[in-house]
């Protein structure tokens, strides 16, 4: 099984230190909203949902923590909150979303508890916030498992499917987007082999998804990205499934750098390429892919494996941590309310509606 | 400037030991056609061309350490030979052209000199050999010239090109196949900037293409392999150049992991996609890609960078180490003799001929 990825009990919430993995299972514990966000850029933990879950722990930690005692106080607190969880990682909507959700659930107590609080309404605002944060929390897991349904019909018996990054168990707090579709297709006996790409530059599929999908029993191997085209063309691979870490209103996808290259491979061999996703990686204020800010990390991330230096002192190096895959590429978007084909702003309207 | 690849002096061979590149320039000794054939084996050298040329050098060697004194001698002594240089690896093409070359000089000799050989033969035989792998390394520095001039003529001014592992100096004799094109086109003044794929699992693009248009003074860009189709998209990349290993027939290109996709990407975005490797590289035995034998290289490349583990222990993994884009795919195969456009049967024989 997968370990936690994030344990919150009152005060404190424990973050798996992804990092590490496969080699050790070590959690850091955080008690503020900046030491989650900081743990969220240092990519101790990462993946666009466990993202969100994570602020919104970040931000009923802070609310924990400095108890404010009047509306102006905990207006002003939830904003400032809401703007240091957001600045952690400008890639993923799933941040934004869970750091607004809370946001409005403090401004909405403010505005309905007005001056002063009592001692009573301290101790609701508290148990509000708890419950706001672990229901983002728990609604993930849910749509994790309903993708993971939806996903799993979607592909064919005897399936050979590849998937990329990280989208698994340890990208959310559920089973997953992708891996979750790709081992609940294996639940039903539907999965021949999954091929993971390494995911260069940090690995996310050498140390994670092809690690996850040992633990769960799906036959799979591991590959570098830039076999992916070699072995789609002479192993039959039939489906491509990756997650998403923000969703344009038209459907074009930015996911992790090397999504797009794979779904133009995909395209060129005429296999279908799925992205899972929950409803709340669709940002509707991204009128298209052109819209969406695409972080740029550190060169080093490149240069430097496990600490050892592989490229020449001075080199220039580019580090775009994400890429859009048009939605013209895409076969499919699986949400928890459905099945999105074709991929249009019309098709994505009807069923964020549902 | 890049140090000489391999030192041919009476009795041994110097290799440069480009495993320690970038970071160590040291060589090898070997001296005789066992330790070349390990040596290659074990990718001290690489490169389709270079391992050519070294294989011609092995044979060398091997023939002045027994020094045959029979036609007989000679006979079984090059046969054995030219067998061991080519078992080393399977897939570069160059390496079976030129144990062959020295087979058949070698067995010209023999039928020329039937009998015991007289002590002027003898001496005669080792300058013969000697000057026949001389001529084959030459030959290839000479093909690099003629093909960096063809291939910077086809490149447009402020040219943005990439380029996937290493086809440069380090994988010749010369300035290399692809990278020759670059250098070649930046002496003209025509590189805008230059992007080196990593080329995982071995990193000849990070380790060894990048630093030698850093030491050629190309503007040049180090990305992993998976950002090719992103940096495509958004960075106005207009040529890729790659080299090659084994070209069949009908112009089917075998070349390192990662070209095909490469190949399938530039194709979606309209860009030219360039082939330059030297003529012995076209094999006309091979009626088309699937007569090529693939390597499959160990699993530890991949899990293991630097000696450090990178995956889970006992993860199942695939190493094809080249990959077959179809001829389609190509805009031009570029060879010294000529540019082959459209990249067809019938223009490649033209081209073998002139």
């Amino acid at each position: 099984m997968i370990p936690p990825r994030l344990i919150f009990r009152k005060g404190a919430l424990k973050i798996l230190d992804q990092r590490l993995l496969p080699d050790r299972v070590k959690f850091i514990s955080v008690k503020d909203a900046a030491a989650t966000a900081k743990a969220t850029k240092d990519m101790a933990l990462r993946g666009a949902p466990l993202i969100g879950c994570a602020a919104a722990f970040g931000f009923a930690l802070e609310i924990r923590r400095l108890r404010p005692s009047t509306s102006a106080g905990l207006r002003s607190l939830a904003r400032r909150t809401a703007s240091l969880l957001k600045a952690a990682r400008p890639t993923a909507v799933a941040l934004f979303y869970a750091a607004d959700r809370m946001l409005n659930m403090a401004l909405g107590f403010a505005a309905k508890n007005p001056g002063r609080f009592t001692a009573a309404a301290r101790k609701e605002l508290l148990d509000l916030i708890d419950r706001e944060a672990r229901l983002v929390t728990s609604e993930d897991a849910a749509a994790c498992l309903a993708m993971g349904k939806l996903g799993a019909d979607l592909l064919p018996k005897n399936c050979v499917v590849m998937t990329h990054c990280n989208a698994g168990a340890l990208a959310t707090m559920g089973i997953g987007t992708a891996v979750g579709v790709i081992t609940a297709a294996h639940k039903l006996g539907k999965v021949k082999r999954a091929y993971a790409c390494e995911t260069r530059p940090y690995l996310q599929g050498a140390r994670l998804t092809i690690w996850e999908l040992m633990r769960e029993g799906v036959p799979s191997e591991l590959i570098t990205d830039n076999m992916a085209a070699h072995i789609i063309k002479t192993c039959g691979v039939n489906a491509i499934v990756v997650g998403a870490d923000r969703i344009a209103a038209n459907g074009d996808t930015a996911n992790k750098i090397g999504t797009y290259g794979l779904a133009v491979i995909a395209r060129h061999h005429r296999i279908p390429f799925y992205v899972a996703a929950p409803a709340p990686t669709i940002d509707l204020l991204a009128y298209d892919g052109g819209a969406i800010v695409i972080e740029e990390r550190s060169s080093e991330e490149v240069t430097f494996v496990k600490g050892l230096r592989i490229a020449p002192r001075g080199v220039k190096v580019r580090h775009p941590a994400f890429d859009v895959t048009p939605a013209s590429l895409i076969t499919a978007l699986i949400t928890e309310k459905g099945v999105i084909s074709p991929v249009t702003r019309e098709n994505i309207k009807k069923n964020l509606a549902k």
